[in-house]
């Protein structure tokens, strides 16, 4: 069974840039299934692709492998590579994209790719989504070894972005932000359950209140509904965090807040 | 062969909801196809997803299986539910979002999604497209019979929207309104091919006068391209409803219409 | 194997057309792989997509088949083609859609879609995309030979839209124009990397200076990071054409330049 390959990158869909990358596989590895997780990081933004990636991967099954180019530095000296997380293939370039993942998993090996028998004969200066990483992607895919793509590298060399991991005051309030927003305006914060948990007990859902740009939701909900349409709530959402969401609306725009906003949680 | 899996939600494209539906999918049903129909209905816009369910399922293959989530009740007391219609199979919550189909086809047999053991092992308060939804949809498409899937519902306790049936006078006016516009502006109406001719014979298209927010078309095309550009001519679009377009131009801008504004088709 | 079928559409993805497509390609061809290059050409640019096809099909596989609809003309006299160019097989209206890639390939043979064997029962006036080009290029994927699409035309007899060649004065200047911009800001120019050779020789990359909307670049640069952030450059694109770029930015609007804004290339 070939494992599938699953493309993240910030080209949109109005350029043939991810069909490309697809045009590329299939030509390599026929019958090979890619899947788009997402062409819609905005451009460059490294740090929302590392989140959407450390949401995803796990619902994906073993051997995937993850395509992820939101590459700012293309042509430059970042180093493309390989890593191996969770029982699942990251490719792309070192610059912090899959570190979240890699945080969380660890790092069971890492390559650079530098066997240019894996990539297409000619490389552009300004596209190896299609000329490197599509290419050997596929090769991985069809069976070629990790091991083949180029020398080890030690994974404490591979380059990192910090998670905004909340301060935790036990007892007394979580200091955090909001680590993106979605297409409904739901906010989603760097808070994991298992830090309301440490921090208040079990009974934390009724107990908390969370601050945000000024205003203020008391409680948890355990589903949208739960509140009057137009108004606000928290909930562990989909990925495990906190999140504030308005029921049938926008949250982003009820608390004017995006991504970096600061986030408080305190006993009511 | 395993049956293609239709994907319509309202998630866009630029969060990983729609790609982790798919990695569930592929996770349980390996080889399974899935196809998007379209991320991009309008948040909560239950009444066009029915559209566009209604308007698609037809060309695709029997045995499909449709997963439609627009689910502003997610984690509430709304049922999940699995519907045959038309030799196609139906998931998502019971809100309407499949009654214009069950409308037209009738429902063969219903039931609710209450057998855990299809879902993921932890299922969230607020993605029941990827927790309930995809893994059903993957197990059915794997050979699960429906009727494991929970309970049998009586397919009359099911939620249903109205579709706005235009008022026939016959031989004098259809009464009815714009149903959805598309990406070109065009305008698709509540009127059937079918209720042109029942009302005015089979010589309709040259007899009848369309009104649309005061302004008004004469007679039916047969292309958009037999009127000069930009100027609004009304056809029997592709989902077999009449239709206001403006050749190389933008319909709803035109006529300053919208899903809701009222059609009147007279004699001329 | 079957061979991929790729669409590329000016149908966006918020309407079920692409969808629709595939419903009728896996109908028709279970197991058929379909692949989107993209479907957000601007409506009725004809030209964009004409670019899109030459800059993407040599990265599928031998065999595969276009599906190419950027169709105002529909239901009108423009004729349903199949093209055989460069090994590979394009289908949909003769409007000069694939006339680029006939031009810098040649075609081998040329059909008109005549034999209704292959489209669906019923015909809209509206979509051939779903109802005479997908049925036809599943058919095609299936096995059926391209003459058996109907009869042969001559290629000459095929409609084409210009490309803007570049004007060279050999030593001296290159006078040509923005192409098309891209999701980044990217201006792709109509000048290829051989015109720049042909005209300043071998040694251009350090001699030249780009001139557009009364901005000049000097010398070609090796990637986007050898500028600091914010600041314009030229490179040759991923496509072989000359593009300018802003590191980290968007050149359309550090340039203020559009597809058919003026170019110059000229010594320093």
């Amino acid at each position: 069974m070939i494992p599938p390959v699953v493309l993240l990158t910030d080209f949109g869909t109005s350029d043939p840039y991810a069909g490309l990358m697809k045009g590329v596989i299939c030509t390599i590895t026929p019958g090979a299934q890619v899947i788009d997780l997402t062409h819609e990081i905005s451009p460059y933004d490294i740090r929302r692709g590392a989140f959407v990636l450390l949401a995803s991967y796990a619902y994906f099954p073993e051997k995937t492998i993850f395509v992820g180019v939101v590459d700012p530095g293309v042509g430059g000296s970042r180093r493309p590579v390989c890593l191996c997380c969770g029982g699942r293939y990251f490719l792309g370039p070192d610059n912090g994209l899959f570190s979240w993942v890699a945080q969380k998993e660890g790092v069971d090996a890492a390559f650079i790719l530098e066997k240019s028998d894996w990539f297409l004969d000619n490389v552009s200066k300004t596209f190896h989504g299609r000329d490197i990483f599509a290419p050997v992607a596929a090769h991985l895919a069809r069976g070629v070894s990790m091991s083949d793509l180029g020398p080890a590298c030690d994974p404490k060399s591979l380059e990192s972005i910090p998670f905004p991991t909340p301060v935790i005051v036990p007892g007394v309030k979580i200091d955090a932000e909001v680590l993106v927003s979605d297409r409904f305006g739901n906010l989603v914060t760097s808070i994991r359950e298992q830090d309301l948990r440490a921090c208040f007990g079990k009974a934390y859902e009724n107990s908390v209140v969370i601050i945000v740009s000024g205003s203020s939701v008391k409680g948890l909900s355990d589903s949208y509904a739960s509140v009057g349409k137009g108004m606000p709530l928290a909930i562990i959402g989909s990925s495990g965090f906190l999140e504030l969401s308005v029921n049938m609306g926008d949250a982003s725009e009820f608390f004017s807040a995006a991504p970096g906003t600061r986030v408080q949680v305190a006993l009511q």
